[in-house]
């Protein structure tokens, strides 16, 4: 057994397989004990290392970290929580490398969207800089699917199966009704400045005349007349109306239509509610029966409808992130890349991290359709693939079981740190 | 090959499963070719009868009546139209009659809820009052579980495994992002009158310490006081609180929450909007981080995670209405009878429906947990045998398939009708 330890931690808004991540991680950690000595969580992320909460994830039963891969929801705690700049608070990064050396961390395991691979290169760059030999591989996860170079990012897949699902049944739940009911639904997905999310709703029929018969992104600009008068033809022509509208939605000006007012941890407004201004729109503007419905956390948390192609790459990139700590790479991110559309294929590629590192991917304009209220073909092409497949959860007294964790934590060595 | 035919209509609002019991009607119908000639489904329902629209489900295949089971919505539209009282307007009770006569049906089944039930009644009697001899029986439906006699109502147990179900899953997420993010998760349930559906969140967790930590249902007034101070006991022992919260949540004096000031057919609010209400008093007493989510018609349709038990119950209540009509049965409504708890076991008894009709069944208050904000174990042991089983549709191309029915309408032969 060697003494270099790693360390993994989750970060920023969880998904319905980051956990499968986790457990490629701990998995092929455990494959390669004879490299790999403990492997440390970070209890609540990054905030885990700085406080020096290290949950030995070596008292975890084979079986509890296999449970992994059905769990949603981060299993050792995630975090909201942004590295100041290194500039001025270097301290914070010092920290780090601190806790990593006292207990022999070699091996940093970062698994997060977009500010978290910046973290992770600033960890890697810094601990070049002191002379301490950590390799810092990020591990990709967002249900954005915002991640540059990646084909997709793993979590985006189960969250557009997900709504696509949704919007198929309740579609079919308002096609019943309308003759005497409601006639315009609402459905309100997550996506903030990206709309692919919004966009997988889509793939609830196989045709561009719906339903959805519109699709609302935050990359075409909202104009209420435009949007209302679509939303009455397609009340005329099909009697009845499915609108899948992303939280992102915004004016010309960039001002969202539902603006809570708030801002989280990393100075993103904070959402949510645009499902209901958009149906007092309705309301005033053409008097039709409405419904709508917020997603929310349900969405990104809905492992019992997980893309089966989105768990296997979920696992694939943690456990491609520890073989590359293996082969003594540094700062990159295993990467999905599209090998075939149809059939569909995918193989992993490592992307150096300066390439990803505060990027983000918006909808390309090419799947745009051409009166913006949706996708096109090609929209269709790039998305259909990551919703294939089910794997379903285990089930038990007619819940889907998750994993349970000891999560003990290790005795810190260190004097206490402030956050 | 009789002449003697039959009728069904789906009425309300749908359920996951309430095509699973239009399967059981028409397969059993199928199987008595000799006694029962052709079976007529209502076009939306029992407007369809009135207007004379109606389809010919002879023309479907058995393959495409099969696939019914697994198929959420109503496929042969359904209506919120109540007939209105028969003693001013029996006019419309005669041409229900009429066109029964027209094409020589002679059985009625009719899939609905309590407004149904009486509807269904009247008819059964107005025809024997006519000399016109028709049976009709109801068919149970209701998300709400609202119906009396029967111990459970066709389509609650799918949309109470899907709460509980998000429930977990929600409650997963929050609780590893609540040290620096959402403390306080809000997810609103259907349920106008009755706290049935908010209250299978409980199911989440095996105890009652939560999640979710809270529930609040019609039956119980709400107190904004005690609600936010059990909510911040809340987040203050666990880190977070998960909210399940009825559409129905009242104050003392019988407000809702949240009023859209609007009125459906039947003549009830539409409602719509109490977990925002709530997240902005959690918001203004608190000062909590919150997130809410309002699963509105994904609940009811989330035919992808239905209940088995409930399937197969609503199944069985379509085939019982046939049997009962073939051995005579009148006015009567196959209701489901729990023999057994554990293990649960249950069999179909034949309900007349005067003792049905116009009767809504609340949560008993022996099932309430004494603070008013959740269920005890007495309400655990009838819920729980409800969610059991899963009956995954198949799904084809990453999303759940569905029927793909004809709907073929017959010619008409009488005059046209104006509702």
């Amino acid at each position: 057994m060697t003494s270099n330890n790693a360390f993994y931690a989750q970060s920023g808004g969880v998904t319905a397989v980051i956990n499968a991540s986790a457990c490629g991680v701990i998995e092929t950690c455990r494959k390669h004990s004879d490299r790999i000595g403990t492997l440390y969580a970070g209890h609540n992320g990054i905030i885990g290392a700085l406080t020096e909460e290290l949950i030995d994830t070596s008292l975890e039963s084979d079986e509890a970290i296999a449970a992994l891969r059905h769990t949603p929801g981060g299993a050792f705690g995630s975090c909201r929580y942004k590295l100041k700049d290194i500039e001025t608070h270097r301290s914070q990064y010092e920290r780090l490398i601190e806790v990593f050396k006292a207990h022999d961390i070699r091996y940093f395991f970062y698994n997060g969207g977009g500010d978290s691979a910046d973290t992770c290169l600033k960890i890697s760059r810094l601990s070049e800089h002191m002379g301490y030999p950590l390799q810092a591989i990020h591990v990709a996860k967002t249900v954005d699917n915002d991640l540059p170079i990646t084909d997709n990012s793993p979590g985006f897949g189960s969250v557009a199966k997900y709504i696509a699902t949704s919007t198929r049944e309740a579609a079919l739940d308002i096609a019943s009704m309308c003759s005497t009911s409601t006639k315009v639904f609402i459905l309100e997905a997550m996506g903030r400045h990206a709309g692919w999310i919004a966009a997988a709703g889509a793939l609830a029929s196989d045709t561009n005349d719906g339903p959805p018969h519109m699709i609302l992104l935050p990359e075409v600009p909202f104009d209420r007349q435009r949007v209302m008068a679509h939303i009455d033809a397609a009340v005329k022509k099909h009697g009845y109306c499915v609108v899948v509208v992303s939280e992102g939605a915004r004016y010309e000006d960039g001002t969202f239509l539902a603006d809570a007012g708030n801002t989280d941890a990393f100075g993103h407004r904070q959402l949510g509610g645009v499902a209901p201004t958009l149906a007092g729109m309705v309301k005033q503007d053409l008097g039709y029966k409405y419904h709508w419905a917020v997603a929310d956390y349900l969405q990104r948390a809905a492992r019992h409808l997980a893309s089966a192609v989105d768990v296997e790459q979920a696992y694939a990139v943690g456990q491609r992130a520890v073989e590359c700590a293996l082969e003594g790479k540094n700062a990159v991110m295993p990467a999905i890349q599209r090998d075939s559309e149809e059939p569909y294929s995918w193989s992993i590629v490592d992307a150096p991290l300066e390439r990803v590192a505060n990027q983000e991917k918006f909808m390309p304009a090419e799947y745009i359709r051409e009166d913006g209220f949706g996708i096109n073909d090609a929209g269709r092409r790039y998305l259909s693939p990551l919703i294939q497949g089910e794997d379903f959860p285990p089930f038990e007294n007619g819940l889907p079981k998750v994993a349970s964790l000891r999560l003990e934590q290790i005795a810190k060595k260190l004097p206490e740190y402030h956050l």
